[in-house]
């Protein structure tokens, strides 16, 4: 094997272990000499393995100290570009989703997009199964109570006591039990709303959230989001003077897609905004418990003065998905709320509200949920360096504050629809960037969630996302 | 004791042992001679007993043979008058109906109005316990599954092979798991309307149809509904052929409040009237099931030509109340109400979809349904004869083909609305008849349900009930 052979063998062991995660971003790499000597190489061969490495940007040089793992990806830390497509909002996005929706439920699919965490390690499952049959054999006659809202009022005892932990003081009483977040935004929207309003969203937003305000007759009005700030209150604020804007649905803590929360002084100034204008703001708060930061940083809920935020979430992401547990706190609009629940799905499960309630005063909700923001910090870490080993280079992504979710922006050039559909055709499902827009502006633009195990599997389909990534670019790796 | 007294008492103690049944309707009185031996009476203190009880209407003598108890009640055979009160359709009903469901959840009041079945007697609630912890130990992954739409293809093959039962040949993948049948009439209205249409329903109606519609921007069209027969078809044909109607929501076999069933002939002209109009029939077959006589009588879907019925129903009212699990079968508009959903509650547990389905499969479920319809036939014969007995005269009762619910009308002099809030004082919930319309019609009326445990308490407050109605008519009882 000759030389030039031999730096190359040398520098992709390396990028592996990077990879692997054996050799962590900020860890040291043997000096040139120490390594030499381990593989029986010339100073000369590691010398050019190491300037390779630096070169594709996998490590850094310190003066007077040696070679570092860098901190793989370069993180979006500007406004994101548009690039609207020629895909007609409704009927197309529309189609899409339902491809995206049915290739996720089939097992020979791996599924690399959808925010359903997916394993025994993301769910205390046994525990809470246990729960459940516990108090079935206690009160079977659980199963004859015709449920009537608001609902278990142990789980909304539970509910309002972790809402401290958020900032927020909110009665039992005024918390309304909802089939998911996503029963809350729609019970939420149709308090405040009527066919034919206007409501201000984040771009991008949860693609959910088009199809759901498309369905009540409303209008999106995109608001500018950057992506470690969140939505843009100068914007806003003109079109609240403007009264162009009969609602706004907005998520500042751990944002979907972006990953970002708001900084403290944005969400004071947010709800004084909402609260001055007199213009309801639908908080989407799901993913605010999964911070990776504690303390957790308050909701905009937390600075509400006179019940214009109603916030909202659920306990699908974090405890049980299957059964369904969302809230919502409507602040002013309660009453009208709850009239809406009863003629929409009437009320939610006693037994499974009792069982929730019973696992949250239980005090293994905490424990599970540090073990939860360790878990995805580490997995968002490890999906973001296989980004920055496979995927072309000029690919940024964002640095998510909480949750499970990567927003990634493509060079210009890469078109996800097509990425989406190459991908399918390898049984790889990815959600194409314009989702997420009623415009379609980000067809460059993916979203990744890192909830799954990471195994051989999804790392081999992380991979090959990237090689074909780098052939729609007509590139190579960022390595 | 005088004579006329002791004719007053006799007659009391017939009516009484009528009343506790004893004495069932179609019994043979003993012969005047036979009764005053064995009361040590004259046989003239026994002759005015039985004219007594005989103008009262309790019983009748037919010629050359005797006194025979008589069926108790007037039944509902004219269509409905209207009696418009002045109450304004949306903010007042609305509260009424709100305090309504505040009070039906007290222990310490008495509700005799709503279609939530009480009781052990109603729900195999243990056997569904057992299963469900059976399931939980098998499967405890169940818990972190992610539920997406449609749900449990077992409990849907189920749904699919009963339906047969009411003429129905629904496959199972086109049936859509609902939150209750409530979300399937939401998901249906939403699928094929838009604010501002307007959309027929039966008159009387289903009294949470009416927020529903409203809450939607739709306007509700009353079509004139017969007690026994059910929709008015020619009335409801010029409004198809004036195109006054985008969708029609009706429930033509056991109908709430009514309890009536279409006729075969009328349900298959109704089939036959929406496919030539090709406006949607959202048939609303939740008490299906609990019809009285078998074989059970096909629903309007069976004539379905050109998939323009979309049947929805529930195990709400028959089998888990707390598990809310409805199911709606859309025809034509299968595939809207499925991203309908999606975007509006996402989906339902699978958990309590496999437990229903694992039910439903092991044939105690037919068991149940013959027990629960014999049940049913029975409390609904027996509050119609406390109505007989404790209502005022010229009281008349719907007789319901199906189902638990009782219709009254009663003389116009009551105010069903006064009646409530005397009720009401007394701890006692009814639901006056103005709720069961837009145009606040049916002051006079009110609706009883039967699906209580018919102890000592439900029929002291349904006497009690009774001598309320009689003091705001003026009148007594009419017996």
């Amino acid at each position: 094997m000759n030389a030039p052979v031999r730096y190359r063998q040398l520098a992709a062991e390396l990028a592996e272990a990077i990879d692997r995660g054996s050799l962590p971003a900020g860890a040291r790499l043997p000096s040139v000499r120490a390594c030499a000597a381990q593989h029986a190489l010339s100073l000369n061969t590691v010398t050019a393995a190491y300037r390779l490495l630096e070169d594709r940007g996998l490590i850094e040089a310190r003066p007077q100290s040696g070679y570092y793992v860098r901190s793989s990806l370069p993180a979006l830390q500007r406004p994101l570009r548009a690039r609207p497509s020629g895909v007609r909002a409704s009927g197309e996005l529309d189609e899409l989703m339902s491809v995206v929706l049915q290739c996720q439920q089939r097992e020979d699919h791996v599924d690399l997009a959808l925010a359903c965490p997916r394993g025994e390690m993301f769910y205390p499952g046994a525990k809470l199964a246990r729960l459940t049959a516990a108090l079935l054999r206690r009160q079977p006659q659980l199963v004859g109570r015709y449920a009537l809202p608001p609902g278990s009022l142990r789980l909304r005892t539970q509910i309002a006591r972790r809402a401290k932990l958020l900032g927020m003081d909110l009665a039992a009483d005024d918390i309304l039990l909802t089939h998911g977040a996503m029963e809350a935004l729609q019970l939420a929207l149709r308090a405040v709303t009527r066919a034919g309003d206007t409501v201000g969203i984040e771009s991008p937003s949860y693609f959910n959230l088009y199809p759901l305000l498309a369905s009540l007759g409303l209008r999106a009005l995109e608001i500018p989001t950057h992506p470690q700030h969140g939505l843009a209150l100068d914007a806003l604020e003109l079109l609240l003077e403007e009264k162009r804007l009969q609602a706004i649905v907005a998520m500042p803590t751990v944002h979907n897609p972006l990953g970002c929360s708001m900084p403290l002084a944005a969400k004071r100034r947010l709800a004084e905004l909402v609260n001055r204008h007199r213009v309801p703001l639908i908080e989407d708060a799901l993913y605010a418990e999964l911070q990776f930061v504690e303390p957790l940083q308050p909701t905009v809920k937390a600075f509400d003065s006179e019940g214009w935020v109603m916030v909202c979430a659920s306990y699908t992401k974090t405890l049980a998905p299957d059964y369904r547990i969302g809230w919502l706190e409507a602040g002013r609009f309660a009453e009208t709320v709850r009239k809406l629940k009863f003629s929409s799905t009437v009320a939610e499960s006693l037994l499974l509200g009792e069982t929730v309630g019973a696992f949250l005063e239980s005090g293994g909700y905490d424990h599970h949920m540090r073990a939860l923001r360790r878990r995805y910090a580490a997995q968002v870490d490890a999906v973001r360096g296989l980004i920055a080993r496979h995927f072309p280079a000029g690919t940024r992504a964002t640095q998510p504050a909480g949750g499970f979710l990567l927003w990634l922006e493509l060079p210009a050039s890469v078109d996800s629809l097509a990425l989406f559909h190459a991908a399918l055709a390898e049984r790889i499902v990815i959600i194409p960037g314009l989702l997420y827009s009623t415009g379609a502006r980000y067809r460059h633009c993916l979203r990744l969630s890192c909830c799954y195990p990471l195994d051989e599997r999804a790392g081999a389909a992380l991979r090959r996302l990237g090689e074909l990534a780098c052939a729609l670019a007509g590139s190579g790796a960022a390595d």
